[in-house]
């Protein structure tokens, strides 16, 4: 195991009917509330009226930031950081799913960064300055940005798709109410789940070893996702599923099963390409691509945690590595399709075509061709894609 | 799942070669540090001599109350709390395992309590005032009071050990270096995984259903019990076993696997009372408890999630519910013995003379008696110490 450091102060207020505890916790940092929000599906749920109305009752002026994009823009975040100056914003209140949340971190730090926070962003340093304060409702099950300190911004000038974080970015207070994921509709809820289950697989695959802690707990979230996710899809209205998919994805990405191990990840640089280039749900693209990179990368060297996967994770019995392993992948796949994700890129409309500028981009973007569970280079990332093209068979 | 709070704001350094980040640590808090530890094994190892001279170098002045008990004392609380305030300690610096951190606590709260602290602790209503900082540097893996709120102490006047606890008793930083764990002797490896384990398997067997998150964690940190700890007891030096047992220890009892679950814990109540009449090892106590008690409460209704604890834990291949949950009890049981535990009471000193009135105070200071997962009376836990008395066969 490697020496880490795990520090998660996030207030994290879990279960149904606990918003009126929303104005206390406003309260610790001021009056002045930034409240970041999506589509306006919490217009439809009602979630935006209570804000609203406990707002107004309690004395909070609310500075609306709407619109916020499923991958959020930068301009967008130019935007809040603005409001924010403008009208003295205390604390920025974000309602929503992860990318609510990144643009909100990114406005929280980008109040207080002398340069234009993009600049910052693709830097690719972090950010180790202040921040406003952030509070979240959490309203999907997906990114775990209600519970860590980092932020994925896109720039569609660029074609950039780039991560950042810092320690002042992470929530203060999230709250997790399963019912505020009652109304997501089966494919955000499929590819919100796929989005939990790659931050685990990319953390489990490392280049180090050791750390039982973490590919144990990692394990038993992973089945959380696998028996909890088809429930949900079922009657989206099933509590203990809907909470157990939200808390999952907060410990999927709050350091609980990736400190400790070094590397970086594989699928998610490769992913981000798409979505930057596509503006594809990137829970879609990183179901439709885990698959592939794990039949990818199997080898001699790799095949025994493959196995570990498919024996501890899908409960296969199957004695002969190999045939264990190319069991667990295609017990994934075979997941992903039950759940109703489309499983290749025309599909999702991804052709070829830019196959060789997404895979340069992967590789420029990010550390897979040097720190990757196994390397890749941008020639590997477009077999990748290939195999992507159609469906697939593992075994 | 059951609506719960997860803050969590212990600052974790984990990892060897880290002492040199102690200073720091301690100068966001002030220069007077109170010096907590045992019964010296420090000395020998070389942290005593490590921590006083950083202290010198960086103008630390170090106060210290040495010989904390294996259970610690409430007298032993009285005179921390009176050297803190003779001598204007702004931190308390504690080192070793789960009695001089939970002793550290009493004094960080009884420094500014206005009652005398045992008035607190017998009170049973927790504590909510101010304490002290407390960083801890662990040397044992087993209690997790390294990353959490709680403490318990003894009182051997009235043969009580009560816990208590408050959220600001929660250790503001703490270095877990596994190395600290190389010279641990058998016995307590053994007896400190055993904690661990029991701390896993009281929020697991629960009234509450449906929380599958900390149920899959749970597993997934008994599984890493069950491989390290073998392994340390093996090779004491082996760094990957001490450090998964490490940090499972502080992860199976910092709220990631009991919050979400209602009701109280049964083990534990009945092993206080051993351990407040005969002074015996606290994880040792357990060990001996822990199988019985499961014997004991295996029924129709409970013999479900027995069966999954034998399958998820113990990979017990087995489809009859009833002979699945036995082979998990025995599964355990025959652990222990592995791990060289003495088995039944008679081996720790105690005999039958006492349970009667044993049992009657686990029901008086815990609510065994109702809110247990399976309710137990004190005609039920003398019983279960009768268990104890000889060797177990569950199958």
């Amino acid at each position: 195991m490697e020496n880490f450091n795990f520090y998660v102060p996030t207030d994290i207020r879990f279960g149904k009917d606990r918003l009126d505890e929303l104005p206390a916790v406003l309260d610790q940092f001021g009056k002045n509330v930034l409240l970041v929000y999506g589509g306006g599906s919490i217009k439809r749920n009602g979630l935006y009226q209570q804000i609203t109305d406990l707002a107004q009752k309690n004395g909070h002026t609310l500075i609306e930031l709407s619109g916020v994009e499923p991958n959020p823009r930068i301009e967008t975040v130019r935007k809040g950081i603005e409001l924010c100056k403008e009208n003295q914003v205390d604390v920025i209140l974000a309602v929503g799913g992860g990318s609510t949340i990144d643009c909100s971190k990114a406005i929280a730090a980008g109040f207080y960064s002398e340069e234009d926070i993009w600049t910052v962003i693709a830097a690719r340093k972090g950010y180790t300055g202040p921040a406003l304060p952030i509070v979240t409702i959490l309203t999907l099950a997906a990114t775990g940005s209600e519970m860590n300190a980092g932020a994925v911004i896109s720039n569609l000038e660029t074609n950039q798709k780039l991560g950042f974080g810092g320690p002042n970015m992470i929530p203060k207070v999230s709250f997790l109410d399963p019912t505020n994921t009652f109304t997501v509709p089966q494919n955000q809820t499929a590819a919100g789940s796929a989005d939990i289950f790659s931050h685990l697989i990319e953390n489990y695959f490392s280049i180090s070893t050791g750390a039982d802690v973490q590919d144990f707990v990692s394990e038993g979230l992973m089945r959380t996702v696998i028996k909890n996710c088809p429930i949900a899809l079922e009657n989206p209205e099933d509590y203990d599923a809907r909470a157990n998919l939200m808390w999952a994805s907060s410990l999927a990405l709050n350091g609980l099963t990736g400190r400790g191990k070094q590397g970086v990840w594989s699928c998610h640089p490769m992913e981000h390409e798409l979505s930057a280039f596509y503006d594809i749900t990137h829970g879609i693209g990183l179901a439709i691509l885990t698959p592939r990179w794990m039949n990818y990368v199997l080898s001699e060297q790799t095949v025994g945690k493959f196995a570990q996967f498919a024996r501890n994770v899908w409960g296969i019995v199957e004695q002969e590595e190999e045939v264990a392993a190319k069991k667990g992948i295609q017990a994934l796949y075979d997941y992903f399709v039950a759940c109703g994700i489309p499983m290749t890129l025309p599909e999702v409309g991804i052709e070829a075509d830019k196959f060789e500028e997404m895979a340069q981009q992967a590789v420029d973007h990010s550390a897979i061709a040097e720190k990757a569970y196994v390397p890749l280079d941008a020639a590997d990332i477009v077999a990748i894609y290939k195999d992507c093209l159609t469906e697939s068979q593992f075994i």
